[in-house]
Order: C-alpha cells, then sequence, then structure tokens
C-alpha cells in the first residue's frame, strides 16, 4: 500500500468536515457560497490537513478529533490558491483540473470568496475546536499559530516577493526566502497547529517545526520540478506555466539534476530532524520520502 | 464641545494601537507594508473600534484596556475598503482623502495588503488582549464574534449582494438586506466586541447588539445621502458615485425627505434600544445623534 492510500482515509475524513462546516451552495449569496465549495471541495491532496493529524497522533491523538480543526488550514490554503490565480497575481486559468475560480465565478466572487475561506477558517476553529472539547488557550494558539503564518510575515510576504521577483534574475538565496514563506510557513504551522493540540512537548514541537519547514521545502522544489516533467492532466494545472512567466524556480535557477539531488538531501534532513518523534514517526517519514516520487 | 471632539481621544488612542501593530513600512515585504499602512492609517472616524470602546466604558472598561482589542476591527474594515474600491469590485479612486490602495500600490499589492489585514486583525487580538490581561475565552469569543460579522454570511453577503444588484431596480427589503449585511454587521460586532470584552450581563448585551445594528442602518442611510449632499473634499471620497454606479441608496428607493425621516426615526429606536444601559449610555446616545448631521 502506497503512502497515498495510506492517507486517504484521513483525506475523506478532512473533507467530510470540510463539505459540512461550508454554507450549502444553495444559501444566500450563493454565488459565493458555490465558489466558495468549488474550489476547496475540488480534488486535493489536503496534505496540509493530513500533516496536522498525522503530527497530532504521534501524541495519541485520534484523526476524529483533530480532522474537525485541521480542515481549517485547507480553507487558509484555498483561499490562497484562489488569490494567487486571480489576473492581477498569477493569472491561472486552470487549477486542480477545473477553471479556476475567477475563470468560473468571475473576478468579483473570486476575491470574496477568498476572503470569505480565509475568515471562516478561524470561525472552524473556534467552533469545530469547542465542540470537540478542546480548551480556550489551545484554540487560541493554533489561531495565532495560523495567522501569523498565513500573514505578511508569513505566506503572504512569499507571494509579494513571488510576483515582485517575475521577469527577473533572482539568486538562490531569494528563490529561498520566497518558497520559505509563500510555502514553508503554512506547512509549518500545519505540523505546529496537529503538535500544539495534541500537548507535544516543547523539544518534540521542535523537532517538529524543523521537520515541517523542510517538509514545504521538498514539496515546493518537487513542485517546480513536476512543472517542467509533469502531465498537465495529471496535475490538474497547466505544466510549463513557470517558465511561461518567466518565473523563479530550482530547476532554471540550480539546474534539474542539481534540484533532484536537492531535493533528496533535504528528504534526508528532514528524517533525521524526526529522531526526537522515533519511532512513532513512521507515517510522517513515509509522506515526505514520497514528495520526490510523486506525480501530482 | 461636539462629539467628534469628545471622542478625539479615543480616535487617537486606536491610532496609536495600529501605528504600533503594524509592521513598519521599511519591513520586508516593503510594498506591501507600506500599503497596509497607508490603508489603515490614512484619516479615518475609527466609529468600529470607537463604539467597542465606548460600550466597554458602560461596564467599567478603561479606553487604555480595550483600545489594543478594538483596533483589530478598524484592521478589517480598512481591508474591506481595500478589497471593496478595487477594480473588479466598486472601482473606486478615491477613498479617505487619497488614492485607494490600488491607484497607489497596483492591484496585486492591494489584494495582499486586504488579506494581510484581515489575517492580522486576528494576531492583534491575540497578541494585544493577551498581554492585556484578557482570558483566552472571552478573546476566542471576540474573534468568533468578528469573524462571524465578516464572512460570507455577514459583511461579505452585503458587498455580493451590493454588486449583483448594480444598475438593477431593487426593493426596500433588498436593500436593508445588503446594508445589515455590508455595515450592519461589524457594527454589531464592535459593540457586541466592547460588551463582551468588559464582561456584559446578558440583558444589556442583547440591548446593545439591536443598538449596534440600528446604528449601522443609521450610518449607511446618512452615507447614501451623504453621497448626494456631500462635499467631495471634505468626506475624502467622489459624491456622486453611487448614482454613476446605478447602486441602489435609500434617497434613490425611498425619496430624499424619507430616508431623512427614516434615519431620524431609527435614531430614537437605537436610543430606545439602550434604555437597559441608562442612564450610563450617554456618549453612545450622542454618537449616533451624530450621524444624521454629519458631513463626512
Amino acid at each position: 500500500m502506497n503512502v497515498l492510500d495510506r492517507i486517504a482515509p484521513l483525506r475523506e475524513r478532512v473533507d467530510r468536515e470540510l463539505e459540512a462546516f461550508l454554507p450549502a451552495g444553495g444559501e444566500r449569496p450563493t454565488s459565493v457560497h458555490r465558489a466558495m465549495r468549488y474550489s476547496t471541495l475540488a480534488k486535493g491532496k489536503r496534505l496540509r490537513p493530513v500533516l496536522a493529524i498525522l503530527t497530532a497522533e504521534l501524541f495519541g491523538q485520534t484523526a476524529e478529533r483533530i480532522a474537525p480543526v485541521a480542515g481549517a488550514i485547507e480553507l487558509i490554503h484555498s483561499y490562497s490558491l484562489i488569490h494567487d490565480d486571480l489576473p492581477c497575481m498569477d493569472d491561472d486559468d486552470f487549477r486542480r483540473g477545473m477553471p479556476t475560480c475567477h475563470k468560473a465565478f468571475g473576478e468579483a466572487i473570486a476575491v470574496l470568496a477568498g476572503d470569505a475561506l480565509l475568515t471562516c477558517a478561524f470561525e472552524m476553529i473556534i467552533q469545530n475546536g469547542t465542540q470537540g472539547g478542546f480548551g480556550p488557550g489551545v484554540l487560541l494558539e493554533v489561531i495565532g499559530e495560523l495567522s501569523r503564518a498565513a500573514g505578511s510575515r508569513g505566506m503572504i510576504a512569499g507571494q509579494v516577493e513571488d510576483i515582485e521577483c517575475e521577469g527577473q534574475e533572482i539568486d538562490i538565496g531569494r528563490l529561498e526566502y520566497i518558497h520559505a514563506h509563500k510555502t514553508g510557513k503554512l506547512f509549518t504551522a500545519s505540523v505546529r497547529a496537529g503538535a500544539l493540540l495534541a500537548g507535544a512537548p516543547q523539544g518534540e514541537l521542535e523537532a517538529l517545526t524543523r521537520f515541517g519547514a523542510l517538509f514545504g521545502q521538498v514539496f515546493q522544489i518537487t513542485d517546480d520540478i513536476l512543472d517542467v516533467e509533469g502531465d498537465t492532466a495529471e496535475m490538474g494545472k497547466t505544466s510549463g506555466s513557470d517558465q511561461r512567466k518567466k518565473k523563479a524556480t530550482y530547476p532554471r535557477i540550480l539546474s534539474m539534476e542539481k534540484s533532484k539531488q536537492l531535493a533528496a538531501e533535504l528528504v534526508e534532513q528532514a528524517v533525521t530532524a524526526l529522531a526526537p518523534c522515533e519511532p512513532r514517526a513512521a507515517a510522517l517519514i513515509e509522506l515526505v520520502r514520497y514528495l520526490p516520487a510523486r506525480r501530482a
């Protein structure tokens, strides 16, 4: 059984939470509610909430208990994809195998659907977390973690630099800054959210924080590689789009061969980072080892 | 001394909080941080945080203690103005006496600055609230209140309907729906946030909730009236823009005379709603009575 099959039940669990939490498409204002569901419930890997769940499981928590809160992280991810795809940003037409949100619903509704997803992520943590019996202290910690990770010193910083670098020659340091923020911060926060909800001790929390950042870096390098080598149909988004937009990518700056080598090295660093959590960390190790081999 | 002079110290207190909390314009990514400060620190009435403070004062809390959390409400308001002004939404060039955010920084940075303000509003509540000695339970309640008010069943619902109604003939019921959501929800949440932080008893919380909704309605009617009768320089935004965009407004649907009459009636209802908080509610009464006379 490969790792994707193994995490399928977690992905489905998260999907059920999202399905139940998001307002029905028939509820007024229908356009924005349909757009929120369209973009969020589209086929996705749900890697961020799955990471939160797998991390919490290290400390004896169950998916049943964590998924209702972890789903909120997917709402933040979904909002960021909708806004990143806008004509004034990356101007993408195709995402998760479907027209992007603004192509399907128009730009105004896409902006508002993104805004609404970001807003209701925090509502979901409070509502589901409280129902799930988490105390206000830990829920506040998780909200703080995610708002910092998604904010102007986190994910948004990466998106800003990414846009501002388009068409420029940049060095590896700047590329790493972009991805440590754009991708790394939310992956790290996902792992930390799981650890916080499960009451992880400080030493392991720090180890997992390093793991989350490395996981994000490997994910991004393999994303850049897939944009060159991947198949549009399998990925659900247009391959070669980084090159057309003259985006800075690992293969472009380092060469394809060195990018693959770097990804392999970072996987080993990620595994090493998990040492304090051994031997319980098998699922996380399997997941990070899968990234360089992924097709989508 | 008129009411604006009376609330000036509160407005300044809120401004100091915003000034201190927002990342410096020189901090990377500078474009988005400058845009966040540009739009938020622009001259504004700060009515929402001031309402939160005045409400909390009813129950013996001080501005000193509430302002650091109330400022977050202004961040949410500021984000909503930036996104509403975008070309794909209301396409406004002029706000608070200056070019709108996308005119000054470009569309991509305006979208991201709005996203960042919304995100850091929650961070501000947690950081400042915790430093101010508020417990996690009440801070979670305030975040829940604001995320519901700002979300797709609140402020965003109003903006969606507003956009979708442009150029259409609509009835007074639909106009009321738009404004109860677009304007009313955040005003109501501001009042409730102040009441919750101050530990208001349930009966007064309900009275204040009614007051907040009525305050929002009066604010919106007088906003529509100002768009016809106001002076562009005094308002800091272009007068007559509702008419040019064929927006549904109270004067257009009800006539100017009946709009003024309705505003006056709703002011009295708002004052009546405050009966359970008498005689402590003088400042709130003065503020709602000021709305029909405002020039900006």
